[in-house]
């Protein structure tokens, strides 16, 4: 009889959970830039948490605070019982820190991208990157608009789609700031051109790069100096905040209207208390400390020219994201334990969160990252490189 | 030129939002059966936080280690460096607890049910009750297999939908434990002699039954003998737990499968250090004290009684959660206020949480509800009651 139950794993999935090194789910506890993994002390080189923040003394005594002051959950959702003054704080702080009129947080960053798709409406066309996050790729599916994918920041793909589209059809347009695989940015003054051309409205979602992209770390649009040209953002406070949960900002009509119609904000329950306090705190370093930034910016850079002049591949990154192409899953595979082997966690992206046969490592760099680290990381390379031959094999 | 922002609110929620009482989005402090809300100090029902563990300070504790130990962020997803042994721990607690092979926690409870979705494959049929929690219905669209939704509880609607079905497709029936709107139960020994005659799985959302149902908090499995029957469970972290969060468990290669396919958890970073902590403080709690949950038992079986004394419809719940039927939904805003005023927070349910037109007010329980309470809650509704005329207007 048939049975729910009987599924398969993809080949890929199969590999990593094969015979052999098992990058995914290996247990690990980071904090400033090491890590304990396996018993072992190493550098880590696989979080998110690009300013350091969640090991902020400041941001984990708002945290503690939090919890003694309104416990340890909300227990209801934002719309009955779950709304804490707290969280109306957290609102209105990120509304001003991005220059928006009204801003939502959501209790993770995939629901506030899941959270769009009330505005995807029957007859409305998407215009997204094929290298969009999954939440963004969910919340399109989720949604009843028609959809449509463009290459990967390829303008000119964009263009014919947007041109072939249905004139009177409402458009948007959407992409990550940041791509968080690669560490590559949109292309954000084409796309400016192409939506006002268009007459789409634009949706960046600043996941990975609020926070640590633009003077005032408000992102992709601040380093283009293109905030007037953003309608709507989505965010995180998973990464560049050390924290967790999401965030929709812009018009407060739309804001307004989210609030009431988005399913991943109305039947979810609220950001706990905690986490909304260490999201306030760390908007204000966020804010206020610009050398996070820089610094982050130095590690990755003498990261990633160490790796090329090691011969490795790190395509078109200028962040703090640090892709190495492998392309082959078992290589990637044996490649990150080989490096592991040598004092450095990092993490594999295999399919389905980077296209199949383009397995790469990934490097998180961190504010917090000393210069032994950098020394440590390059050397674990160098010596993983030889021994296996990957510099040599990277594909893309 | 039309615009994806021109989206209207429904007429509900145009009612909910215009002049007159506002119960959405209403910020309130609760603790410990009491809360703060606008400046006045009033009694807490509308938190389900059934058994009282956000507020319980071995709970709050373990938070403020995790915090310290392990900062406020794991700012990755479980895959790739965002797995700490704390995880693991939970993830075992919870497997045993419910009597599973094997667990997997999730960064909410909503993202557990969405991470059914890679179970209901193309050519599959998802049974589900029409009352299900909106997570179950989106992890169902989110699928590929075929919908049919059954009227409420009628086991009758269901067998002819399963007798109808195509004979050769894998079937699952999945429905909520506890209804969240309504308090009442599923009729699971009924569920589970049809699961067994037609060949279908039989999927169980805990979120608000487990901890609190059964002698030892498994849930509406265990308050049925029927823990050996039920084929894989969800559930979550932010009700009885006291915390946010959500797991599946069932068999061990289930949850592989799920671990390496499930959007939700793929995609999302992973639940904060503290939020694991105070859900493995509250599991330890849940599984030793069964005074909490005969207390709250107590409190609603008392606020009910006592409801139905004062002439209140409160439909078919045995549970914590009571519902006042109203049905329009202005009268159900004006009564929610006439019981705020009264010292009371309560909470609403209208079009999309309950059916248009059924409007209610939701009471939740909590074992933290003294006597006082009780009597407040009581002495609220009568007053409200009798200057709206409510309580004779109860349509379900």
């Amino acid at each position: 009889m048939a049975d729910i139950f009987a599924k398969q794993l993809s080949p890929v999935m199969r590999t990593m959970t094969g015979p052999g090194p098992r990058p995914l789910y290996q247990a690990v506890e980071g904090r400033n830039g090491e890590a304990l993994t396996g018993g072992a002390r190493v550098v880590m080189a696989a979080c998110n948490d690009y300013l350091g923040l969640a090991d902020d003394p400041r941001v984990s005594e708002a945290a503690v605070r939090a919890v003694q002051r309104y416990g340890t959950s909300c227990s209801g959702s934002r719309l009955i019982g779950g709304t804490l003054p707290l969280h109306e704080e957290l609102e209105r702080a990120v509304a001003a820190f991005l220059g928006q009129e009204a801003a939502i947080v959501t209790t993770t960053g995939c629901q506030a991208n899941l959270a769009l798709s009330p505005l995807f409406g029957r007859g409305d066309v998407v215009f997204g990157d094929m290298a969009n996050h999954a939440s963004l790729v969910d919340a399109v599916q989720a949604g009843r608009a028609g959809s449509r994918r463009y290459r990967h920041c390829d303008m000119g793909h964009l263009e014919r789609q947007l041109a072939a589209a249905d004139g009177e059809a409402a458009k948007v347009i959407i992409t990550d700031g940041l791509f968080s695989a690669e560490g590559d940015l949109c292309p954000l003054p084409e796309l400016v051109g192409l939506a006002r051309r268009h007459d789409a409205r634009l949706v960046i979602d600043g996941a990975h790069d609020i926070g640590l992209l633009g003077a005032g770390g408000r992102g992709v649009a601040e380093h283009f100096g293109l905030m007037d040209e953003v309608d709507l953002y989505t965010g995180t406070f998973s990464k560049c905040f050390g924290s967790i949960g999401g965030f929709l900002a812009g018009p407060a009509e739309v804001i307004h209207f989210l609030r009431y119609t988005a399913r991943s904000v109305l039947f979810t329950a609220s950001m706990p208390p905690a986490s909304a306090a260490a999201a306030v705190a760390a908007l204000k370093i966020i804010a206020s400390e610009p050398e996070r930034r820089m610094r982050v910016f130095e590690v990755a850079r003498r990261v990633r020219n160490g790796l090329r002049e090691l011969g490795f591949d790190t395509g078109e990154s200028l962040t703090p994201i640090v892709p190495v192409h492998i392309g082959d899953t078992g290589l990637c595979g044996r490649m990150w334990q080989a490096v592991l082997d040598e004092g450095v966690f990092t993490s594999v992206m295999v399919a389905p969160g980077v296209a199949e046969g383009h397995a790469l490592i990934r490097l998180a760099l961190q504010a917090t990252h000393t210069d032994d680290h950098i020394a440590r990381i390059l050397e674990a390379f160098a010596t993983a490189g030889r021994r296996l031959g990957a510099a040599t094999a990277g594909a893309r």
